[in-house]
């Protein structure tokens, strides 16, 4: 290769596909919906520690590292919410043309916004977690305090309190927190993650047996 | 461990210091700045293939996976501009954060936005490369035919044209693509990457030779 005189347009080489060759599994979407305090960022992190373990690829995002960087000039108005929703999306489709699977954790209570991240996606890769947990129970639990505040009018548009969560109707999956111990939850997403490997040898998806 | 019915705000065990020490190197974002037509993007993804073909884990953030989602948002007026960068740089720390080497190529023409990246980052881990190229010759290169476009009146605020580029004036490399060969501008790149390995056993940082 001589100079840059003729330069033109580059061309990407290196897609997705390739980074997932090299990683040994596909890249997937995992978004945790449901309630403050369902219990969302805790199975994120444990599902992630556990797929790093098996020597996959991952990385979670959640309001701990959006809020204080990407989407630090974001309010909680409901434009500035859906906002963060588009922006997280839109992210996690950068990490898994990167060929890592991404946990997002997020209240994201708006169908609307959610159903669009899922259209950024190809079929499978977005997968949907709804982590259940009835408003009590949360209210209970209040690991953060948020709902105390909230109760005395700190915070407004709080979810659950004065503003909607809106279910999902068809998720992939639907984690009941009330209900299941965290190791069974734990293990019901790991099912839920496409247990996929890219040989590299033929360039094909090759089904493996999950190995968790 | 039981039910969720205690749950405090979980605390992140996996950091990038475990990416890193996985992935065999550090985490550093490479900025590549310069006119349109300097050769940003074309040395970004050189040095990329490079480094994957290494086995490092890398990333390149260019207006091609930007502009058509994440900043899909954003026009170029000189606030949207700053907003533009200010994103790039916020996304790249996640990248940083999950043990990748990001290669981000924008024009990213004031010095202001750039000093703001860097300043998201430690000591080593911003490496801003100043693609440097006289405007005749981009303006001849004119890759996307963008330099036409602007002299003709059709894209306002050109950088180069109608709109200024405030040169680095203490960028940790400066690769003129006018003199230089391809092959030596990405050797001088590659020179630049923190060539250090993180060594799992020890969890100390290793100096080792960089492999190109």
């Amino acid at each position: 290769m001589g100079k840059l005189d003729n330069l033109t347009a580059y061309q990407r080489r290196l897609t997705m596909v390739d980074y997932q060759k090299r990683n040994g599994h596909r890249s997937a979407l995992l978004w945790f919906t449901g309630l403050s305090g369902s219990g969302k960022s805790t199975l994120a992190h444990l599902v992630e520690e556990r797929l790093f373990g098996m020597g996959w690829y991952t990385y979670v995002l959640d309001a701990d590292n959006l809020r204080a960087g990407l989407n630090r000039d974001l309010g909680f108005s409901e434009a500035e919410r859906r906002e963060n929703i588009r922006r997280v999306g839109e992210v996690a489709r950068l990490f898994t043309d990167a060929g890592i699977v991404v946990l997002a954790a997020l209240i994201s209570p708006f169908s609307d916004d959610r159903n669009r991240v899922r259209a950024l996606f190809a079929p499978g890769e977005f997968i949907e977690v709804f982590v259940k947990c009835p408003l009590e129970v949360c209210e209970a639990r209040d690991p953060k305090g948020l709902y105390r505040k909230a109760r005395r009018g700190e915070i407004p548009l709080f979810t659950g309190i004065d503003s909607p969560y809106e279910e999902p109707h068809t998720p992939e999956l639907v984690i009941d927190t009330s209900q299941l111990g965290i190791d069974e939850a734990v293990r019901r997403v790991l099912q839920a993650v496409p247990g996929k490997a890219l040989t590299a040898e033929s360039g094909e998806y090759a089904e493996r047996p999950f190995p968790g």
